[in-house]
């Protein structure tokens, strides 16, 4: 697990602009699972943050000096700037935010990465149908608590795990899942995923990996499908942690896992970008923010969504 | 592991015919690993076998007596009939062989289950590329053989492991798999790996799982797909064994894992069929028979495939 001492806060001077480039102050930043992977020095799908490197992230921030002319002063945009007070961009990744949409820090989550993440990680990968039953964990994240409400909106049943029973309060009553547990206060998972989903589970949403994944894996249905997410349970191990004998349950269970980068669906961030504004338009799709305050309490926020202290998208409001 | 002391002969007194029934003298019987599975006496895709019960499998065997016109005496047919010498049958599921394409047996391997699995388990599932690095594990096994070959149709690169350096002869020399090694001999099985598919792993045909499918993880591509046939290795294990964690491996590489029956394709069997009998017959598609002569020795021959004794497909030949 990180610690605040694991960070170190830097002030240089910025250059002047060049031609072609846009000053940001930075507005929100945003706090990831992902972020702790970069963190062990080792290439994986992105290359390391290595120590005494700046912090790799999502960010919302206003034009506030520009030499560019796509990016006027006053803009708002998002971009992956990661965590400075001010940046200067060339106007590559630069997306401009339509905050008459939502407001600004959802480009950071339902409209962002996140949502993404939800929309096409569920729906591609576990290609659910009208009926099924579906099993998110991590079930009041950032991305849990939508691939819940896509399931519903899909005509699914949808069953949360998450670890706080205010948690299981807010995806039961506000969010439409048709259950949840806590399971920091329940013994037995696979006894209560067998309560809660009699019939078997089709689609199984993995955010966190451990013994609440391999829970699921006797209650499968015949041709589920596993879209593994995130194994933020394992994320700060020291070492790989063994797992049950998942191939036997997908060998018998004609079962598929895969999992995904939210990148690979890029082309198509357009199409789900439209279809979530119009969820969310329609009352279909809700979300909260957690928010912390301080550009100084950023390295704090990474190492709350790691502790899972948020409910819905932990971001850090700089300005 | 069984023991021969598990099994009992018995002998009972044949019923006469009834009207639509034929009388059915056995040629051969199939051992296949999936056998171990019905003997936990617990239903997982199919019914247990349980003690007293005759053993279930694959037969074929030539029609001695008939009151079914779609089956006169002296037709060759195949079946699931079990292990017994003689058996009555009212036809259902009963499959006659055309004997001028390859000799009887082949309907218990190339041209029957194991050809079947090898076909649509791997073209299906894996979705192999032309240029694309296969690896198969069991690779000189009655499925396995054929994957590899299989691979090298579709213009992959295939490289076996197997538990004999005669095996690592035969699939290279005479199969043309582009590489293979002996797992009983070899030390450090991802060191091999990377040896022999520099550029990583595209597919990979699981039948074994254990520690063989835990040196695959480390060397998948991105967007592999793993094939879970069989997990050989854990079939004799009194409680599941743990395992690597899968997860995090597919999760950064955007990798597949899916098991799959043969029985899921059913409805394409002649599709196959015609296919591998094709191959065969222009000579692309090589097999072999590890033949055990008498109907005492089915215990032996089960056991012996459960081993690693067979290369190629093991049949136990009756009369």
């Amino acid at each position: 697990m990180p610690k605040d001492s694991d960070f170190h806060l830097v002030s240089e001077p910025l250059p002047p602009l060049s031609e072609g480039q846009v000053l940001l102050r930075t507005q929100y930043l945003s706090v990831d699972p992902y972020m702790r992977g970069r963190m062990n020095g080792v290439r994986t799908y992105a290359d390391p943050v290595n120590i005494g490197q700046m912090m790799v992230g999502g960010a919302v921030g206003e034009v506030v000096e520009s030499r560019n002319s796509d990016f006027p002063v006053g803009d708002i945009l998002t971009g992956y700037w990661g965590w400075q007070e001010f940046a200067i961009s060339d106007g590559t990744g630069l997306r401009k935010i339509d905050t008459n949409l939502a407001p600004p820090s959802t480009a950071l989550g339902v409209l962002g990465m996140p949502g993404m993440t939800a929309y096409f990680g569920f729906l591609e990968i576990c290609q659910p149908k009208s009926g099924e039953m579906v099993v998110v964990s991590g079930a009041a994240g950032a991305v849990g608590s939508l691939v819940g409400q896509i399931a519903t909106i899909k005509g699914c049943e949808a069953v949360g795990i998450t670890g706080a029973d205010s948690k299981v309060a807010w995806i039961t009553d506000e969010l439409g899942f048709d259950a949840a547990f806590n399971y920091k206060t329940t013994d037995d998972y696979v006894a209560r995923l067998k309560e809660l989903c009699p019939n078997g589970i089709d689609c199984y949403f993995d955010n966190v990996g451990g013994p609440i994944t391999e829970a699921i894996f006797s209650v499968l249905n015949t041709k589920a499908r596993i879209s593994i997410c995130g194994q933020i349970s394992q994320y700060n191990s020291p070492k790989p942690q063994s797992f049950a004998p998942i191939f036997s349950y997908l060998l018998t269970k004609s079962a598929r896992a895969e999992g995904f980068l939210v990148y690979n669906y890029a082309e198509r961030f357009a199409e789900g970008m439209a279809q979530m504004a119009k969820w969310i338009k329609e009352g279909k799709i809700k979300y909260r923010e957690t928010i912390v305050d301080g550009f100084e309490n950023v390295p704090r926020a990474l190492i709350g969504v790691l502790s899972g202290d948020n409910t819905g998208k932990m971001v850090v409001k700089v300005t």
